[in-house]
């Protein structure tokens, strides 16, 4: 993290003006908490973005209607069951979760996001689910985030939260975050359901503009295995209890909290691909001296989402060849003979060919848990970095049987 | 297999007018077959297409040169070693090659189209190559295309052949071929090596027509992992040795000809999918009813390539909603509410929400090893099928441990 930044406790609650719980309602057989709500004290400008995929669920409609306003006080999440392809009925039952959050808070219905995630296509028994969001209600308070954070996992084998302070000219303002992974990511949007908060007095255009910026750096260039969920969600709540100004785009104030925006982001995004299922190895795969940004980004990504490679990092293999092959199949543009590969800081591969390195070292190197991979294209200026992670056993045993 | 063909054993050389070999050239560890010729009895009408990955390797910039006269005399093509990314002697050893074949052949080295297939990156010992070459030719015959096509495996676990033939106005045409994969497969080109021969009179046009044609339909709609190669190649050769008058594109024997080598092609890409690393069972994703064909491929193609579809395959689990998140994430036109999904026979996803089936019924069906899912778009007229396979463990152990 970056010494401009403190690092706290309590998730999303240790910015004040937040509250969260987490509950079981019974959707998860494992009898786990499934249903959480984080709301601020009182509606507050806020922001979201979404899942890209067509078929989006009901939760990620309404939601996407909701947020409109620039303004929200709670979201309410499920986890066991995502609400999707549910037709007419998921539609009504997003609607009943918002409004009996709503209740619970004295607010209008529309001042409540919701986000579902979890099996798709099964009709949500919204009876254990509202009495689940009554009991929530009930317990929320503002001294941790851990029963919030665990309430939403799915596949995840570890809540992730993490909360850090800034100071800007003499104030305080905290951003905190809570996240969940762990399949089904791939950039293109919101790519997982991530809610961020902060105590700094953001309008809602700053904090549309923040979140846009964090998750273009931060989610959106991270990938697991290639595939985009139907409910993805990020959410950012401003509550201004840190008090003073607002803060709009254009003040001076405003780019250091976004940076904490976006800090908070990158770690939570880096928790994800670390959980990813079945990871044994986190992988930040780097490309530099590209064309331009965009090919650098497009490059990296073939990399990261690119099963050959992803194997032999789980093989602790210095597999190159996949790694140039991944780039020439992306459609950047390349110049076979000045391209340069290097893993775990080990140069494999120097103007198109094979370099001579010392296997045994790169086999060592390469048995660590966090592994860079950089290509250079020595062709421009542009770069860009993918987060992924290896692709094992375990990916194909959870995956393989995940629904029954 | 089509009632208007007939079966035939024989492989490449089933058609009069070619002879092939293989022979251990000492490149696999195993002293397994590794290089191969396949020969046409004189110079003949032929046609490639190569692989759209800009890293393609040395023996692929080759052949492309050569084929541009439309004629060849033989292919030769070594396993074990791509000879990819090995910059100016990689070109210098896939000429080496050439000559080497069209010596022993007594034709020019232009006549000689040349393969590499195996590791990327990896200096070709091209004494032993050029060794085994003339070992190869010495062997030359057309009693059995089986010893060429051992010879270009790789991690294929057995080899691939076919041979047809097709009556047409008095006429008998026989079509082979051969092919081996299995990992790296993914449409957009050529994507495997496979050699296709007929003794039909096709002109250099007629070649290049068919096969073109046929690689659309068959090649380029399968997919084993996403992955592209560098060094995929499809090429067809046209003896003429059946006599009779040459076969331009516009003659009224065209079509029956170019139906075989189409079929020779589909049957080889079955077998590749069948045998893709690690496969368990043979995938046919249809989508049907979409706005139009490229719609419905580039749907089919996100289905068959989601590695969250495929392992649920592997495990047996007729998981409709990775189904539709597949087809949502692609960029083909849907109506959420209109989607219907059949896994084997079986409606499981109808108006775009869960349709109630027997799960015991749909785990038997799905024990099969070859599984027919269907999505029906329900907008318009556009159809398409992509071949794939599932992922599983054996996917990951292969490749974790290829290289080493």
């Amino acid at each position: 993290m970056s010494s401009r930044f403190t690092s706290l406790e309590g998730g999303v609650v240790a910015p004040v003006g937040f509250v969260c719980s987490g509950v079981s309602a019974g959707l998860k057989k494992s009898g786990k908490r499934d249903v959480a709500i984080l709301a601020a004290q009182e509606a507050c400008p806020a922001a979201a973005v979404f899942t890209l995929n067509s078929m989006a669920a009901p939760p990620v409609h309404l939601s996407r209607a909701h947020i409109a306003s620039g303004m929200a006080r709670a979201v309410v999440t499920n986890s066991g069951n995502a609400n999707a392809c549910t037709g007419a009925q998921g539609m009504r039952d997003a609607e009943a979760m918002a409004r009996a959050c709503a209740d619970s808070l004295g607010v209008d219905a529309s001042m409540v996001l919701v986000a579902s995630t979890g099996v798709i296509g099964m009709p949500l028994p919204i009876e254990r689910v509202t009495a689940g969001i009554a009991d929530a209600a009930a317990l929320l308070d503002s001294a941790d985030g851990t029963s919030a954070a665990e309430a939403i996992m799915t596949t995840d084998t570890f809540p992730k939260q993490i909360a850090l302070s800034v100071d800007v000219d003499g104030s305080r303002y905290v951003v905190g975050g809570m996240a969940k992974g762990s399949g089904m990511i791939m950039p293109n949007m919101a790519t997982m359901l991530a809610y961020v908060t902060t105590d700094a007095p953001l309008t809602s255009e700053a904090t549309r503009a923040a979140l846009t910026t964090a998750t273009t750096r931060t989610f959106n260039r991270i990938s697991v295995d290639s595939d985009t969920s139907t409910n993805d969600m990020v959410v950012l709540m401003a509550s201004g209890a840190a008090g003073g100004d607002a803060i709009a785009p254009d003040s001076p104030r405003y780019e250091p909290v976004a940076a904490a925006i976006e800090e908070v982001c990158r770690e939570l995004a880096r928790m994800i691909v670390r959980d990813g299922e079945g990871a044994t190895k986190l992988i930040t795969v780097t490309v530099r001296g590209a064309a331009s940004e965009d090919d650098a980004h497009e490059a990296a990504l073939s990399i990261a989402n690119s099963p050959l490679f992803k194997t032999a990092i789980f093989g602790a293999d210095a597999n190159w060849g996949r790694v140039v092959m991944a780039v020439g199949k992306s459609r950047a543009k390349v110049d076979p003979d000045a391209i340069e590969v290097i893993f775990a800081g080990i140069t494999t591969c120097k103007h198109g060919t094979g370099f001579l390195f010392d296997e045994k070292a790169a086999a060592i190197a390469l048995a660590n848990d966090e592994i860079d991979v950089i290509v250079d294209l020595h062709i421009g200026e542009g770069q860009a970095t993918v987060l992924t992670c290896d692709l094992s056993y375990e990916y194909v045993r959870i995956n393989g049987d995940y629904r029954t």
